[in-house]
């Protein structure tokens, strides 16, 4: 049983990306921010974390590329959720009697074709997703429904009504699973065809260009680059690059030693496997 | 006289961003919004809108980045803004006699060093900046003061007592003068030395790559690359360069064309003269 930290509540997404990597053998703490969830890696209240990193309709989550950062974690492990909102319901109830829908105004948001086209389900603002879910289930409503993940349903004993009823089918969010620099890792390096890099760079002309080559003269993909400002500087930038490659491959190897002399700092956060895509 | 829209109030620092771009001489519409900005401009009730874009400390202002691609408008101008905070006192108040300061909870945390080395100043939360210093003002006290910018001390006829007490000495704020397509633009586009241009790249391996090195292999520089995720799609990402030339130069015409071969949807955001660092 490993103690799993998260930024959410029960059955977010942060804990479904937990438990889908973890089988469910976990006892989770349950976090309001992400400082919180970093703080409890490393003062050892957590084994490990999971964060979500990016998000292909919203972009990176950008606190969390500054906590990797400051904090100096390792990633061990990487999965894609497909966001899905599900109708969910008492086992017993119908769709034709439901007039009352409870969710998060975020939620409520992302399921406006829905709404619309059902105009006798009124719709309320509640603070989580999966609350709504328990407030249905603990009155007893079989004319209320919430808006949650497919783990809210189970969590509570209720049942999906109608699946997938989000505008938005392409919606992918993607975690990273952190664990302390000296704690042993899911994937050995030799299994790894993955890694996440970090560097900095100035303003000098071309040498982000130069930086990328290592990788593109020697057909190395890379899928992700991301910057961030460095606080005090004058316009420099920390790049953190996903490179399709595992850090023991011989072509990385020497990619890595050719950058390490071109760029300040470099520092690899993980090597690990490819995440798959999960639908929820 | 010109109609500039900005958010923000009274002294923040889009309006004395507009104020040096257009020499005072504007008509000010301050709006609470992004989203209220862009579409005065749209819909004809500003003549030209000022935003920030980026700030060298907390990164870029992604939702402005986001209106640029959603709105099509043309960057005319930039400015940059070195962010201060000074003590703004009454006519005749004296240092020693300060016990209260009234200003932004943002503002409080970038002084705080200035706090930690005075504690008989006490400090309160405020609103706005700007507006700490108009209630300072209104009320005739002398042993009060504000933590705000130096054209809110000149509007509400006050004095600087105190130059500069932010922690951090290097933070600067990057504004764009924005203006419709079909308005004529500041500086003629042979005077320009900047551009910044925006395309579309998929996740094909070297693609980033290859487009940096039209640029590169030209030995145009590139000051800046910001990419934001493509709504509805798996990861594919809009791309914002910054490009250290001028549209009418005969290797950035070249470079252009052979450019639009390679990605989606090219656009030039606008061709400017690049921005001076103003003291504030």
């Amino acid at each position: 049983m490993k103690t799993i930290s998260i930024q959410g509540y029960l059955s977010s997404y942060s804990h479904i990306a937990a438990e889908s990597i973890f089988n469910k053998d976990i006892e989770l703490l349950q976090r309001d921010t992400f400082t919180e969830v970093f703080d409890d890696l490393k003062e050892g209240r957590a084994e490990k974390i999971v964060i979500p990193i990016e998000n292909s309709t919203y972009g990176s989550i950008y606190q969390n590329y500054d906590n990797l950062t400051k904090y100096d974690f390792h990633i061990i492990n990487e999965v894609y959720l497909i966001v899905n909102f599900h109708l969910i319901a008492h086992p017993d109830a119908k769709f034709e009697d439901i007039s009352d829908l409870h969710t998060h105004p975020v939620a409520l948001g992302q399921i406006r074709g829905f709404l619309e086209a059902n105009p006798q389900i009124k719709s309320h603002e509640f603070p989580d997703t999966g609350g709504g879910v328990k407030m249905v289930k603990e009155k007893g409503l079989k004319n209320a429904v919430g808006a949650a993940s497919r783990l809210a349903s189970e969590i509570y004993g209720m049942k999906v009504l109608k699946e997938k009823i989000q505008d938005n089918k392409k919606n992918y969010t993607r975690f990273f699973v952190l664990g302390r620099r000296d704690s042993p890792i899911a994937y050995s390096s030799s299994g790894a065809d993955k890694t996440t890099i970090e560097f900095e760079l100035g303003q000098e002309s071309g040498t982000l260009f130069k930086a990328l080559g290592t990788f593109a003269n020697r057909d190395i993909a890379l899928t992700k680059i991301e910057s961030r400002p460095i606080m005090h500087t004058d316009w420099e930038y920390i790049f953190y690059i996903d490179v399709m490659a595992g850090i023991n491959g011989k072509k990385m190897k020497e990619a890595l030693k050719e950058l390490k002399d071109n760029v300040k700092d470099l520092r690899i956060l993980g090597s690990y496997k490819k995440g798959v895509y999960i639908d929820t």
